[in-house]
């Protein structure tokens, strides 16, 4: 499917495409970068690329570049890698927010389009990445009206051939649902773990587990997706809020009546799960 | 072990306790109750009583009671079994809050054993019930000092012997311990629920899934886990918020390195977990 792909930060994400595409024979040839000379001899030995260098100079010559580094970094090596590669390459990242990189990207690449993989972990690093990680995980894609159209087509065949499930939404759009379903519910994890005393922690039923889960995810890639999604993130805690006040106070003035509207709204709604 | 275990309640947790006694040889005969037909016939079927009834003048000659039901209706029930069940017998509970179960059963009975296996489900009703139910959880066992100590014994024992194992609190401890690890994440579950709009679910990663799961748990339950633990509840829904809070002012202000420090202190404290 492509001859030469570069992956652009070799950690869970990025390393699991590099043995992906390996595995599944879609390019002749994976190179990768990271600014951790470990990270890249890690990738090598665990098959995830075929050579690796802790600068971009490696990724000319490629027709697909994947940018899976924090959105900051994406942004700050843009004008970089653009320098260094092929005017019709195509360009894809796997950020978790998309609004701001497609905005910057699409200034730059004639084939950038943006891409979300569902397929995360509170785990991270090479050591963690695997094959399989994107199977029949949604795959978040952000085509704007600037989108070149064949690159396009040819990004959602490659996600479809990694065997995850590809959604058109519009950057926005995609930022807006993400607030709720990802960003929202790591606010509630960390806030839940620490004000949970830890000496509890011996107790924990399989529900609580279920929800810190999460709350030990890398910090140092929320502080950039906690920059690039703010408005939405505060809204949705705002919304979060209200809810858990309306329960907070008809359980204060024992109106249990209220309370079980609320509760039994939420248990007919999550029925509606696919 | 026994030889006439009374179950009142074959829901869940009384039908897989049923099945477990039978399964493991625990209890020469197991008789069972509830208030809707249908429970006790499924009961019978699924082999978690050898008898059973809606009424509770079956229970006459056992020498285990286990009161499987919610607290209100358990301390409702109490008088009535009281007069039916011999002296001698021992009395367990399996309600999801301890203090004022434990309060008023040991006003009617001689020989009464608060229990409370982590072991439930977002699911209920006998036809869920599976005799492995309580195998590796932990079942908090309350007793206080008027507590029968050879009864207490038996009770270890019988939790160890459906592969249980037995964690000693007081009442007050018991319920403040569950409100945060059990009663404050049902609560956040509900809310998040409601919070979000519903035409998002399809793009549910797992973190979603898992954090909102409990939020599909029986709502008439939940009434009385927050009728009997009130106060608990409203003081770690509070202490929760408060953390929400400071992640919130601190992204409204940009102040990430603030947002960083809760995120990382959550972080480490998640490793804790045994």
């Amino acid at each position: 499917m492509f001859t030469k792909v570069g992956i652009v930060g070799t950690g869970l994400v990025g390393g699991s495409l590099g043995q992906a595409l390996k595995k599944k024979r879609l390019a002749r040839s994976v190179v990768g970068t990271s600014r951790l000379p470990r990270s890249v001899a890690r990738a090598r030995a665990l098959k995830a690329i075929d050579a690796g260098s802790t600068g971009l100079d490696i990724l000319a010559g490629c027709d697909l570049i994947i940018l899976a580094t924090p959105v900051e970094t994406i942004i700050a090596q843009m004008d970089k890698i653009k320098r260094i590669i092929r005017g019709d390459c195509i360009v894809i990242d796997v950020a978790s927010t998309k609004e701001k990189v497609v905005a910057q990207a699409n200034k730059r690449f004639a084939r950038f389009v943006g891409c979300h993989p569902l397929a995360g972990s509170e785990k991270r690093g090479i050591d963690c990445a695997r094959p399989e990680l994107f199977k029949n995980a949604p795959c978040i894609i952000t085509p704007v009206k600037e989108t070149d159209r064949a690159a396009l087509a040819e990004v959602i065949r490659l996600w479809k051939a990694l065997g995850s499930t590809p959604v058109i939404l519009d950057p926005r759009a995609h930022d807006l649902t993400l607030a709720f379903m990802s960003h929202l519910p790591h606010v509630i994890a960390f806030a839940l773990t620490a004000a949970t005393p830890g000496k509890y922690f011996t107790l924990a039923p399989q529900s609580y587990r279920d929800i810190t889960r999460i709350a030990s995810s890398n910090s140092g890639l929320w502080d950039d997706i906690f920059a690039t999604n703010k408005k939405n993130i505060l809204n949705s805690i705002d919304i979060f809020l209200t809810h858990v006040n309306s329960m907070r106070s008809a359980l204060k003035k024992n109106d249990f009546r209220a309370l079980n509207r609320i509760m039994r709204s939420a248990q007919q709604k999550r029925r509606l799960f696919p």
